[in-house]
C-alpha cells in the first residue's frame, strides 16, 4: 500500500540495464493479472536495443525517456494469437467491433499496471506514454505487428537517477461517489479544483503559456480540440483498416 | 511480486464488512496511480447498499459475486467533472471522441488494477466484472451517472471464503516479443496453447458444452459472434447518444 500511495513518475534514469531474471519476473507478475475469459488478448513488445528506440523516440513525440531509458516496452492488444488459435482448430468469433476492443485494452491495461507495482517494488521507476495510441500506425510498422496487434500503451523502465515530488491528486471525495453520482455544482468543481489550482508548478504552468487559469492551459494548449480530434480520426481510420468496424 | 503473482479471482466471500478506513486505504492507493496529464478523468462509485446490489445484480448477468460481496465498485470514466471545470474557466476541449475515450478508459482500467493490488495486500479477494461494459447504459441509469460518465469495468471486493487454485496462464514466451513481433506458425499456436487444452478442466469444458475442442467453446459458446456484435452495437449507440462521435 505504501508502495502504491508513494509511486511517482520516473523520466531520469541511471545508465543501469536492468537484469533479465528481473525482467522476466516483471512480466510474469504482468500476467498473473485478471483478464477477460482468461483469453490472454495481449502481446508485450520488449525493446531495448538502441536503433530501435531511435526509430521509436520520435514517435512519443521525442519524450527523452524513451533514449534514457534501458528498457521499453510496448503493450499491444493481440487478437492475432486468438484468432489464429480459433482458425486450427477450425472455428471463429467476431472480436473486430468495439466492445472487443475495449475489452482487449482493459486487459492491456490492467496488465501495464501490474508491471509498474512490479518494477517499483524492485526499486525501478517507470513512465507511461500515453503517445503510443497517438502513433500507434507508425509504432506498429516499426515493430512489425500484424494486423489485429494494436499498440495501446508503452512505459519506459529503469533505475532511477532522480526521484521527484509526488504530483498532486485531487482530493479523494472529488472522485468517489457513494451509491449514486451527486453531480458537481459551480461551488463544489472551485472546491475541487482550489489546491490544484494554487500550486505553485500550476502558477507557472499558466504563466508561461500565458493564459488566464489552468483549465485554460489543459484545453487549450495541452489537450486543444484541433489535436484530439486530428489524433482521434487518425486512430479510427487505422483501426478501421484493420478491420475494426464502430 | 509474490503477492502479484499469487493473485486469484475470489468469487466467494464471508459475510463481513469492509472497515471504513481500509476503503479509503484501497482508493487512495487507487489514485495515485499514472494518469493521462494527471487530469484524473474517473470516477469511483461505491454500492454497499442491498437494494441497489439487487438492481445491479442481473446487469452483471445475476454473477452471484454481486450480491455475495460487501462492495462492489463500479469504475467509470468521467468527462463530466473535466468539462465543468473548463466551462466555469470559460474554455473547453473536444474529448468526445475515439482517443480520449481510450484514454479515459486507460486510466480507469490502471486505477482499478491499484485497487486491486492495495486490496489483496489487505488479504481482501477481488473479482473484475467486464459485464459493466455490456450493461454500461442500464447501470449508468442505476448510478444516476450525467452525460460524459461512462461505466467502464466492476469490482466486487470482500473478505475470501473460498481461496480457488491459481488459473492457468499461457507460457511468458507465448505472449512476449523481443525487438520485433515474431508472428505464429501453426504449429507455434498448438504449442502454445497445449496445456491450456491438456487441462482437466478445460477437457470437462469441451465435453460439457458438447463441442470437439477449446477453442470452440469459446468462440462458439462463451464469447459467440452475435453476442459480441450485439452488445457492441448497444455501446456504440449509447455512447453515441452521450455524444462521442467515431
Amino acid at each position: 500500500m505504501e508502495l502504491l500511495k508513494s509511486h511517482r513518475t520516473i523520466r531520469k534514469y541511471l545508465p543501469k540495464t536492468i537484469p533479465e531474471d528481473i525482467l522476466n519476473e516483471l512480466l510474469e507478475s504482468g500476467i498473473q493479472a485478471s483478464n477477460t475469459g482468461n483469453m490472454q488478448l495481449y502481446s508485450i513488445l520488449i525493446t531495448r536495443n538502441e536503433e530501435k528506440k531511435a526509430l521509436l523516440a520520435p514517435l512519443h513525440f521525442n519524450q527523452p525517456m524513451v533514449l534514457a531509458a534501458p528498457l521499453l516496452l510496448t503493450i499491444c492488444l493481440d487478437m492475432n494469437r486468438f484468432s489464429k488459435w480459433c482458425k486450427i482448430n477450425h472455428t471463429y468469433t467476431d472480436f473486430s467491433n468495439l466492445l472487443w476492443l475495449l475489452n482487449g485494452i482493459i486487459d492491456s491495461a490492467i496488465l501495464t499496471q501490474n508491471i509498474c507495482v512490479a518494477a517499483e517494488n524492485e526499486g525501478l521507476g517507470i513512465c507511461y506514454l500515453g503517445t503510443a495510441l497517438y502513433n500507434a500506425p507508425e509504432i506498429s510498422t516499426i515493430l512489425s505487428l500484424p494486423s489485429g496487434v494494436i499498440p495501446i500503451t508503452a512505459l519506459t523502465i529503469g533505475y532511477p537517477e532522480i526521484v521527484p515530488e509526488k504530483t498532486d491528486r485531487l482530493p479523494l471525495e472529488a472522485v468517489i461517489h457513494d451509491e449514486e453520482y451527486r453531480d458537481y455544482s459551480d461551488d463544489s468543481i472551485s472546491r475541487i479544483y482550489r489546491e490544484k489550482e494554487n500550486l505553485e508548478s500550476s502558477k507557472q504552468f499558466v504563466k508561461d503559456n500565458v493564459k488566464e487559469n489552468l483549465a485554460q492551459v489543459y484545453a487549450e494548449v495541452r489537450y486543444k480540440s484541433t489535436d484530439n480530434v486530428f489524433f482521434s480520426k487518425k486512430l479510427v481510420d487505422w483501426l478501421s483498416d484493420q478491420g475494426f468496424g464502430f
